[in-house]
């Protein structure tokens, strides 16, 4: 396992953790001014200040991307099936133009939450068959752009609303199925927060493979959760041995960047710099 | 499958359901002037009203029990070990002088959680891998008492402090290594509220077999989920397609009660009758 102690060269920040405080310029700037050498932006603030702006910030402060958030909701009704296929193919497009190694993919749950107006349903096998059936659809497009797809397997607390897919032992099958020679276009994302529950989490990390591994993701998990979606801990705070994680997928070959993903109002109240402080703080002494 | 519509002979009321506005002989009285034909009460409301009164109230109110709520807690340090052992022993004592068909077991999550107390860990794995440990030590107990014992999966989102057991894969795992002859002593209840986001689930259900399907649960996963532990829905507001669970358990030949276990603040600021009457009617036209 790598020693990430003495420096934060393998840090990446996803910009969702500082959302509230600063546009995508502001986080780059930020970032860069501390020697991070890595972001993972998500689609709606690089729309804020234009992609163009966008790819140039990033180029011009020397960063490079750990990936891109977000493709996906792949679940709907007949009559919002087109407009899925047509943003997800334009987040391919955006990740390409940005440098990312990856588009990330939350998958979406049930149709009416993931496509909102499309008709609503309880069949959440019928969404789970939709996701592969979708993905496969957009993987010829993802390919010709050389835009590998990470699925990630969200915590089943989002399958409703979110992500149908919700363990790597699912996503594996899915991989396995659209991409059975392993090629690395379609792989994963792994996220502490999502997978640290599951029993069956080590022997599936054991099964991905350097080349489907294509993110890895952390963050704490707080007792109590105020709050389902934005009460993420910062590493260290929470219950999850990220070490732990970390070792499992570097034994897998994973050598990239350590993404920082926080969702929590409470670090969301606090000014960039501390936040951005106490990321590499915590990175050094606890992932 | 059963047909639940013409009455109400299956149903049995999980006495948390209604835990704000009665005491158990209140619940009891109020179930047998419905019909309602069996209860699933939990051990503080039973020592409330003093085991002999709440024996004697199921028995001269002709009700069956379901199962009884619950032992468990699995997890400690070395200092809460004893404390543990005995008392989930009691719990099987207790459930036996109620004529419960088993004990329901909510495992346990960390050690800090479970036994507050114990010395703090983030080994989930050393969690879980106590689980088994501690039921092998009190099932000789459960033999004795002819007192089977049944793993309750609840949903990942409780991994961290209510029970690191979250899938129906991983409770049948336990099974057939405390009980590789299925003689059901150990087994599993089913409740559609924590296992109804798993893709596994199907093929883990046709796994159980007849003698380890101890228990079902059913209500309702809403959206938004508010509160993770008091926001669950009544069976038809939420997204769970409870019947497709109720014959997947069927067809394993479960011929038991549907047990009715809403943990709700919206439900339990209700008039206690109105609660009852609409679990009937949701029971006998959505479950």
């Amino acid at each position: 396992m790598r020693d990430l102690s003495n420096d934060h060269n393998w840090l990446s920040i996803n910009t969702a953790t500082v959302r509230q405080q600063a546009d995508l310029i502001g986080i780059v700037e930020a970032c860069a001014r501390r020697g991070i050498r890595a972001v993972s932006p998500w689609r709606d603030q690089v729309a804020h200040v234009g992609l163009e702006r966008a790819v140039a910030a990033v180029r011009d402060a020397g960063l490079k991307l750990s990936g891109y958030c977000r493709g996906g909701m792949l679940t709907s009704d007949a009559a919002h099936r087109q407009e899925m296929l047509d943003e997800n193919r334009r987040a391919i497009d955006e990740a390409a133009a940005l440098g990312s190694p990856c588009l990330v993919m939350v998958v979406g749950g049930l149709p009416q939450y993931s496509r909102p107006g499309s008709d609503p349903s309880k069949d959440i096998r019928a969404a789970q068959a939709q996701v592969t059936e979708a993905l496969a659809e957009v993987l010829p497009h993802a390919q010709n752009a050389g835009m590998p797809l990470a699925i990630e397997p969200l915590h089943p607390m989002y399958a409703a609303d979110r992500a149908c897919v919700n363990t790597v032992r699912q996503a594996l099958d899915i991989c396995d199925r659209l991409d059975p020679q392993r090629t690395g276009v379609v792989g994963v994302a792994i996220d502490t927060y999502h997978v640290w529950w599951d029993s069956d989490v080590w022997s599936q990390i054991a099964r991905i493979g350097k080349k489907r591994l294509l993110a890895f993701h952390v963050c704490d998990w707080l007792v109590p959760t105020k709050d389902m979606l934005l009460d993420r801990g910062m590493m260290g705070d929470g219950v999850i041995d990220i070490p732990a994680y970390r070792r499992a997928v570097e034994a897998q070959g994973f050598d990239g960047f350590v993404e920082v993903e926080l969702l929590s109002s409470d670090w969301w109240s606090r000014p960039l710099d501390e936040v951005l402080d106490t990321v590499i703080a915590r990175y050094r002494t606890v992932v």
